[in-house]
């Protein structure tokens, strides 16, 4: 039991993730207030009697000292709800003391702890809280949440992410659940190129992939990637899941962090080089499995010796 | 039940992975003759009675019609077993007709099919068996198994592979096996350093690696090597295990293969080249998590600005 059955909310962002998350907080007897950039959206989602703000200033104010929760695209749309513009209609115009912000979305790092100090200003807390898992783990409450944040933030945050995710973690002060989603995101694409340019290869060496991922699961290869995105990849179905733009997006901002930090990680910037590639050949909408498609392509180009 | 109590066989080379092999079958009651380079190697490992061959042609001939198994090296050393030299003392030299040979090495895709047509050409058939689970997988009869032949061969292979592994995937005709297991190549090294890269960024970014690992295990980025590989990066053991430069051998024969069939594997060829630099470094015989010690050094030199 989560006892947050009547306890009021705030949710910002009725996205593909969002709009599952916040259905599993309605469900578990959460007193949700909503907004949404479309408002229409939240309108859809919303029994009776769920309150819709207008603006996240209004959200704020909605919620009072209670906890909000915001999970939307990108980073330029978390500093859009947070910091608002000259209308004073931001997060921070209405947020009162003792409120605690929870972005679960994947924000870059830098922006995540300028985000939190202005936050802090209010006298409010801040976790950030990515996630790994996709639309179906949003769906099925099933999602990875990496937190970052102080152990009383993060303590407060827990019985909703209990409702939201399989497991959480803490994993250290504000910032460090968007380095874990870095680091997350650096093995997913790493691992679902590697999946990509493997089945390939099988198969042009006159290996059936199918019997290649089964045989391979059980080993040091095996992975979720090799099952699901695997399977996806024999299957050619590339509905998206998560979009490649989407990983090229994070994987992107990761090195950007990576540089402000002097790290240098030439295997990842060679991948990236590689899912930019697939946004510019026009799949960057195919689910994160159709790096196949690109591996395929570059299999039969240049580089080869016949 | 195997039912191969009493049946003999033979066994050629016991090295890390075939010394642990040949144990699994003696103790499962298989009548085990052994070939190894370095007599005094068979010699300890045997019971009184097991029969030891001074030449691998006077392996095929105490087997006669039976199954030889072989685990070496490389490619060099199973064709010295099987083609021999001048003196006659090859494998093939003794073979009699009836006669299967297994090799459960990770030996290149075009010599393996070579070698099954000089074996068929004796009337024995041929099946290539490559492993992965690594010297664990070896000692605990839990290694998965890639299978390239006929039906017949394959079946007649079966109950020596139940001994020998947890599961074996008939993957296709000979040299299928071999494509498989440069499949899974290709999946372990690229997760590996995916993983390198991963902890050390997350740790230059000031999140403790060992929470990462944990948060990371439940979602997309979960994998075996993460599971296993990443605890010896956080712990820093690197005690092998499988050797760096054993990895970067099967990558070499994996590139050197697709390039053959005119196949561009452009993640690959990028991570071998960092596996080549971590030989080059004098880290070959670490184990394979080690290539977390190239990230770490290569993090911190060029490419990144501060």
């Amino acid at each position: 039991m989560t006892g947050l059955n009547g306890v009021r909310a705030g949710f910002a962002g009725l996205g593909f993730m969002g709009k599952h998350m916040a259905c599993n907080l309605l469900k578990a007897g959460v007193d949700l207030h909503i907004y949404n950039r479309t408002r229409s959206k939240a309108a859809e989602l919303l029994d009776e009697g769920t309150g819709v703000a207008d603006t996240p200033r209004a959200l704020a104010e909605a919620i009072g000292g209670g906890v909000i929760i915001i999970c939307v695209t990108d980073t330029p749309a978390v500093e859009a709800i947070i910091r608002g513009g000259e209308d004073g209609a931001g997060l921070v115009d209405g947020l009162s003391p003792g409120a605690l912000v929870i972005d679960m979305g994947t924000t870059r790092v830098e922006s995540t702890r300028e985000l939190a100090q202005l936050v802090a200003a209010k006298g409010a807390g801040f976790v950030d809280a990515p996630v790994s898992g996709g639309e179906v783990g949003a769906r099925d409450a099933t999602l990875t949440i990496m937190a970052g944040g102080s152990d009383a933030d993060v303590g407060r945050a827990a019985p909703y992410f209990d409702i939201l995710g399989r497991a959480h973690t803490h994993i250290g002060s504000v910032g460090a659940g968007q380095v874990a989603k870095c680091a997350n995101q650096t093995i997913v694409a790493l691992t679902l190129t590697a999946v990509a340019e493997a089945l390939v290869f099988a198969r042009k060496g006159g290996a059936d992939p199918a019997k290649v991922r089964e045989a391979l699961l059980g080993g040091f290869a095996g992975s979720r990637i090799l099952e699901l995105h695997g399977q996806r990849m024999i299957d050619e179905t590339f509905e998206p899941g998560g979009r490649a733009r989407t990983q090229l997006k994070d994987l992107e901002q990761t090195l950007e962090y990576a540089r402000s930090i002097g790290v240098h990680l030439p295997l990842l910037e060679r991948d990236t080089e590689l899912w930019r590639e697939m946004v510019a050949r026009g799949w960057g909408d195919l689910d994160q499995s159709g790096i196949m498609v690109l591996a395929r392509a570059l299999s039969e180009e240049g580089g080869g010796e016949p």
